[in-house]
């Protein structure tokens, strides 16, 4: 094993605080690009990423494409934009067009650094294209996506929102024939990078779900204890076990992000990597572990989950007396404040948080097969065989 | 075991059609009641329930008392009314005060059919009731509970609703000093049937589930494999693995539905009773697939699920025709139709219909500790052990 | 759905029972073939069956051959004999030469039922043979197979063994150029017919597996139930929860077998048959819940489990009292008797009876994959998209 | 989060290398007690710790007493003898009295180092008894525990034993009057620290499963790989995916044993010290996903797993022929090295080597129960709770 230990705290960090991950894909592979190409891309994306530290600037990473026909290529679609291209070569820039789908973030960013969705072959050289603009730049325009009860949000009474706090919203983002200058230019029509790309972004940021949905876990996990305890539950040995099996799911995952980042390697470029099996395996377990906490979750709550009266209603000079009176748990319970917690729990299983809870954990950094395909080629399959045929000697 | 088949049909078409539950569990106790204490309310419940099945009217079985502090006994409660009691008795009737939670279709009901939540002791003999009365009764009112999305029912564009066709409503019904005249009154202080009243509804309830979830099971089956189909991705053998996965736990519920009910018996009373222990059995399953179903559904829907635009702005003239472009999928797909698909898994995972779907089969008809403890009752295990020292012969 | 309940008597009491199930498969398909073929099977086979019920035989079906290459059909194998088939035709009767495997029960039958093990097709009418022959018919050979601490019952103590009023035994019977007369020929060739009796066969299997498997189901229940009391732990929160999991498991399994049988049908023969759907999502459940038992009877059990000292070293008179010293429990439970169970438990989870309880599982009947096929054929998914189809509105 | 990785780099190579872990334990526990109670353990223990290094002798670290009654304290046991115990104290040492089970290795061992099982209290000061003797003390006695299959060792063909390189022993080892020098003792009724040295050493052990499961897991893995592809099903895509959910599973219990090592923190002797909370979910993965790797290579391997016929019969001049006619797969895939690889599997799943791979899974290290208590001590709920509170503005 590596023993970098020290370096390897960056990358452990990054699953604690949640830091970018593409930036450390593109420094490595930009690289390794000018080593085999002669290219310059290295220099000018470190050039530009010493910029956005130090303007403290939020960059959103736009990957995905829409795909359209999924048994088709980029080039055999019906409609060439279903994968961003490069449309147009101009003398100080390309020109490109297409969009990126489920952009989370993206409307609190300063800039996007636009990637490719996949490994590109000959012929592909179009869809090779790596480069980043501002989230101003013309052409560029938003399509705000919808989350559950989301228009709860420009309601009268804010309690039916759940978390008032914090929230995120997700883009479909356009491209319009837009020009980049060449400055801004990382990767085009290098395609035999273009997989290399995808692998290392993809690793980081399932990597970094370890932290990240780790978080919202715990957070889920308080809000369950808590009504357990305002319910007057709390030391049920059923209640107790089930939030012991949330704990202890959660914090599976929480593992697995430290795992991979402590097994992480120094790449040629002189940065880290996070080891890129166990980053898969971190991610697949964030395809699971969070539906089975909202399930315990759902259960520990109760059914005032899904049947619980309006804040409209609660101020209402004749039904809120009502509720009030008929949602009283113990009587240090504050009424409002349990039906506070229910709101939260209720957004995080069945709301707008589920977005990111839920369908997130499931699809951000690509889909549960995604990193099956993963997992099956990082392990060295043959190296178990050989070790077994050994011990039973099998030539 | 019973061979009545024929009158098995009758259960087991309980579970196909959902027919309803309480009146048969209501028919063979105060059956019992009449027999132990003299009294006469299997006339007066046969007699009311030929009306209804004469006026073919819809009755709400109403059941859950909002408990309050759940460490404490009925007349404990800081509020005696947390538990619905018979607050004042008078010559022609009693007069009733409480609530009763998480009242699915109670707003499309004619009747309510009130039965006491839990097993009574002596001392709490006025919170042994179960009576009859119209939902238009003087003194009745109903708050209405939110559900995830539910004002999109409300917006302009239906399309975001998922299912425009069929929904549900879940209702707070209190009881404000109503008067209930005696020929409606069914179970009055005999508290040595109350726990029987609860636990034979329960199990009916329990098994009317296997069919119930199973059909909506089948509705996110369709609509999974229909969005795969769209997607293109049909063939991909993990897809079609995770749909076989998804019919088999869905059929492994109804399976239980089905079982719970040929394993039935006859009653005193003359009518047929659900295999107790099989219908927990049921229920217990449905508290835990459906979420499978759900978390199979989200991810072979894609990551759509949770980012896609508005059907506002689908309309709009601007973003319109940029949604329409890039959520394209193969050519012979229409858009629209893919985006209803979307919404309507989004309604049954994370909208309006996951209240019925997913937090109702947790907690409707009782939450899973209250399955596991009638498992454990209904469990002949000193049986069991008693085989076990028959074939070690140990005495 | 079917109502002929009094007939499904019949069915349902297959699970209770496990009577046979390969004759109502041959019933039934013979009867068939007949009606399209002109043949005269159904009679014949009538006839045997009575012989075989008058005389209170046991038959042993056979269904499984070795296989060879799986990448290979029958004729392509590199020993055509990898597949039971007929080698050769006589005037009376035919030759047959090939093998089957995990022949359960084989050594305590009178009679062997030979049936094809897959859908067979044109080219393939040798491997189409369906017939029998006694037991002591010459040509034929047992080989008996090993299972897990069997030679523990030729050992001079027997508590070892586990359990020793019970057991199995599984062989490879060798069919070495055996003559079997024409009346004894239940299909010949019918190449149409051999996929329709393999899969009924299969079902009619599955089904049973859902009375079989719960039984020693309920006898693991019974064990773990008991060593828990002896331990002194029975009342433990824990220990009272994994026994609750264990039941509801086993009745689930109990519950599909009951479902596939009262919802079976009749055929044109007029014998009754399980519905293939719900058999093959019984068999399905099969393969998951009995290692999920073990695992919960492994943790309740404790770690003697695999420690404990043997039998011999108990009638040692040096050992033998350290060890009834050191694994005495509470003071009214007797040592052997603790050890007893124990080795019962043992065996069931890691001995002889594993392979009943685990390995046949997961494969007697088919492996799981083949359960999962059946369950994509016998669902009508098609209808459920179209109802999803309807639902929106789509065309 | 602490930095300390030059450090870490220790506790991880526990993990990979399984180093010893109760060293550990009792650097830091002998240090803490003679800085609260001016014993003088730390220096002894760290002397005698060294000249096990330079010796490099094997230590079996004892630990489990027989326990008895359950419900009853050690002093309160029908045999006080039932947890280990200083029976008299002499002049230059002490004489103890007892039993440890389960003790895997023992007897390849050349000292053993006794700690107490549980936290004791006050009046159990003789129960608090830490120290170490060589294996051939007077007094000591062996009583070896049986396996699943053990006696295949001892049989004339080895092939059935599955694995002739490697296995285990477990053993029952009692102490019968056996005198302890002065010198050899870490820990004599300072109750106070009886707990503390029983967690922490749990807790090192808990994350070496970690390296020590996930390690038996890739034979496993690889053994399933091997019999795939002999079986010519390799590219399946349904044995693919088993095989890729082995990997996914055995990876994220070894993520787990690097977790809770990179987040170990420094103790005040000097040494370094797992995080008590990830350790402990380490091994709670552990008790279960080893059972689905032996369920998933069950699958894969086919029924032979069950019903092979023996070595014995393999040489047999009849029987031989016949096995290795019909057992053949591919012409390229030799017989007697497929029955090697089935074998294996076998020892894995049912029979000797699923003392290791699954009983001591479940149990060595402390059972499910155990780590479930420790993850509820070890997590900060009430700090989950606040950030709740504080989201949602809750006093």
């Amino acid at each position: 094993m590596n023993g970098n230990y020290q370096e390897a705290l960056h990358i452990i960090d990054n699953v604690l605080n949640q830091a970018p991950d593409f930036n450390e894909a593109l420094f490595s592979t930009t690289f390794e690009c000018d080593q085999k190409h002669g290219t310059e891309y290295h220099q000018r994306f470190s050039d530009y990423w010493k910029w956005i530290q130090k303007e403290d600037l939020v960059v959103d990473g736009a990957m995905t494409d829409p795909k359209g026909d999924r048994g088709k290529r980029p080039k055999d679609q019906a409609d060439p934009d279903l994968y961003l291209r490069v449309k147009q070569r101009q003398p100080g820039g390309v020109v490109i067009s297409g969009a990126k789908l489920h952009q989370t973030g993206m409307l609190n960013s300063h800039e996007i650094l636009i990637m490719p969705t996949l490994t590109l072959r000959s012929g592909e050289e179009d869809w090779a294209i790596c480069c980043s603009i501002p989230t101003n730049t013309k052409g560029v325009r938003y399509i705000y996506g919808r989350q559950a009860s989301d228009t709860r949000k420009l309601e009268k009474f804010s309690l039916d929102v759940g978390n008032t706090t914090f929230g995120g919203q997700e883009v479909m983002t356009i491209f319009d024939n837009v020009f980049v200058p060449k400055e801004r230019i990382f990767l085009d029509s290098e395609i035999d990078f273009s997989g290399i790309l995808v692998e290392r972004f993809a690793s980081y940021h399932r990597q970094s779900y370890g932290g990240c949905k780790a978080g919202v876990g715990d957070t889920l996990i308080g809000a369950t204890a808590l009504i357990a305890r305002m319910n007057g539950v709390a030391e049920a040995s059923h209640i107790r076990d089930k939030i012991v099996e949330m704990i202890h799911l959660n914090e599976t995952i929480y593992s697995c992000g430290i795992a991979c980042s402590a097994m992480g390697q120094q790449t040629p470029a002189g940065n880290y990597q996070v080891n890129l099996l166990l980053a898969n395996v971190c991610k697949l377990n964030v395809t699971r572990f969070p539906f089975e906490l909202a399930r315990l979750a759902t259960d520990v709550a109760g059914g005032l989950l899904g049947t619980m009266p309006s804040a409209a209603d609660l101020s209402d000079p004749v039904a809120g007396p009502y509720i009030k009176k008929y949602l009283a748990a113990a009587p240090e319970v504050d009424v409002v404040d349990r039906i506070k917690v229910l709101r939260l729990i209720e957004n995080l299983v069945a709301g707008a948080g589920a977005v990111g809870y839920l369908i997130e954990s499931m699809h951000g950094a690509g889909p549960p097969t995604a990193q099956r395909i993963m997992i099956s080629r990082q392990t060295n399959l043959e190296d178990k065989i050989k070790r077994v045929k050994d011990l039973l000697g099998i030539s």
